[in-house]
């Protein structure tokens, strides 16, 4: 696969960026489309965002990553004031001692993919080609910084009426715990910077390259429409898991994550046959009938088969004909160490993980 | 009322401050004792605390609250390390400009009658001889300093494990809902310190000489014992609204709250007659029948009838035979907007209050 490298977003781009990262949002991280409207509004005044190589920084810059926590059902209608930024840099700033040197994408799906270049826009910074999941996840800790042994604190975090908030915590599994529980009191969403690190840490940990990729997914959906599912797959070596009609949607909110369960009917090729999804913010995991089709932290991803867009967990209707897709994940995330993090038994399934095939 | 003046605390002292915090406690804010222990072990190697009135400072000097927050029960229980000064007055510095001239407490009754002390020892600062409630209460924002438009934050909040939060707010009521989360989360209890406030805003909505009160009420119960009821009844021109044995108690946890109801059987003067107490933390409403004998912001207190030591609600048990006592507030608590804040109608009981007669 050739990716164009992206080294510049305007009011255009964004666009695919924006459609790219729903897809590695893998259901979840909430749609990107509220960042998007953020990001083109900024660009309008400043004219766009330089992206950058790690590399082309020294080892000392201090990376800042931006990103909205809560459960995505409430991010798309909750929307941040604007304001947010100027509240929450400051504070940040105050904990550190040197000026932040770039934005970075905590992760490179859902609304995270669009968020921080609002604020890159906004601050007058670049943002680093790459990210720390390579797709979206539904906790705090669950990036390669914590696999690294990088803090997630100092980490702010401030809501749209103006409160904020600081942390300093023993480990990024208590941030997580400290956070999410803010988040909810906070009405359901927040807007954080959190894992401050040096450009070191990220040449070691950091996803490269993955905003040009989210960039080249939305450029190639944006030209292929509905056929772009078969593209993918071929480029980005995933799995056409199956094609269905949603027959059933449940959905709940708990502990601030939007939870549920889909259920298709098979269509076309697939036609009689049965699968499921589970989610917690993201697709987890597909199954049809007792054959698992594919776990976290492999990417499951829906695209509505009529119109080649992607589909995210709080927009799925009963009746949309949908093409499920399995994409693997970063090589990082299959060691022991990784699929203890972010595998499915983390989320109480009994199943081991199985990189797709 | 002839009150002495406490001008330092010592080992022995310490333990008449606790016993007169209990009773101001009106039944919540943890038990004194921890407190007690905290502090005389940090005074075994300090040698004790000065009490210096508030008159005696600069109008700029900057004065500090440290706090517990959380339900009494797990206070109780869960200590603190005694590492949480240190963690939590270099986070509070960090956000304040000017170094702290002496510690305060924010409420006379309760645990945080007593923890402040621990902390001015382990600090070698003065304690002020005030507080900002002259009882416990539930909430964060019960406050003399919110009637006076003092904000709360920052506020920092350090646990025992040494995770740390700070908290820049819109409004106190924020604080509250935000830091209450946050001390659920971290099991329960955590320490703080919060509204820092200038020695000219002190001396405007302080509830003063309230150690010396607490002090005072301490050592007349550790002379009378059982009869000291009587004598506080006198000194404090209280009521002695009940006494009788205990034949029931309701508890829950609720929200990072201790709540339930006492019931009464009555005994001597008070034969075959009942009264009820709710509280949440604090007793906030006695009843006999459809009669109301005192409800918040008057404080109920209990003694046991035995010993005549003050009984929290945590530690209320079957069969105890108890005096129940109504305390006037103070007056700073009887205007309508302080009834809106810590009346019965806040707390959702369908009754007006009407100061203890």
């Amino acid at each position: 696969m050739s990716i164009k490298k992206l080294t510049f977003v305007d009011n255009k781009s964004i666009n695919a960026v924006a459609i790219g990262g729903a897809v590695l949002g893998s259901g979840g991280g909430g749609d990107p489309y509220v960042g998007k409207l953020m990001t083109q509004q900024s660009i309008n005044e400043t004219g766009g965002v330089k992206v950058i190589d790690i590399e082309t920084l020294p080892d000392d810059a201090l990376i800042l990553p931006i990103a909205m926590m809560g459960a995505p059902t409430v991010m798309v209608e909750k929307f941040p004031s604007g304001n947010e930024f100027a509240q929450l840099i400051p504070m940040i700033e105050k904990m550190l001692t040197k000026p932040v040197a770039a934005i970075l994408c905590i992760e490179a799906g859902g609304l995270n993919s669009t968020i921080p270049f609002a604020a890159a826009s906004k601050l007058g910074l670049p943002i680093i080609d790459g990210d720390a999941m390579g797709r979206a996840f539904p906790e705090l800790q669950m990036v390669t910084f914590t696999l690294g042994g990088i803090s997630a604190t100092p980490m702010a975090m401030v809501d749209e009426k103006g409160n904020g908030c600081n942390y300093d915590t023993i480990s990024n599994v208590w941030t997580e715990k400290l956070a999410r529980a803010i988040t909810i009191e906070m009405g359901g969403s927040a807007m954080c910077s959190l894992y401050p690190v040096s450009a070191k840490d990220c040449k070691k940990y950091l996803i490269k390259g993955s905003l040009s990729l989210i960039h080249h997914i939305g450029s190639i959906i944006e030209k292929h429409s509905f056929n772009a599912y078969q593209i993918l797959v071929k480029e980005l070596n995933g799995k056409h898991l199956f094609q269905g009609r949603v027959r059933d949607v449940e959905r709940f909110s708990e502990g601030g994550f939007n939870r549920g369960v889909v259920r298709l009917e098979g269509i076309d090729d697939f036609a009689s046959r049965e699968a499921k999804v589970d989610f917690q913010n993201e697709f987890l995991v597909a199954m049809e009938g007792d054959n698992v089709l594919a776990t976290t932290p492999d990417l499951i991803c829906m695209f509505d088969a009529n119109t080649g867009d992607p589909v995210t967990a709080e927009t799925i209707k009963y009746g949309l004909a949908i093409n499920v897709l399995g994409l693997p994940c970063d090589p990082i995330w299959q060691s022991k160490e990784a699929i203890d993090m972010i595998g499915p038994r983390y989320f109480k399934y009994d199943i081991d993980y199985k990189p797709l095939k």
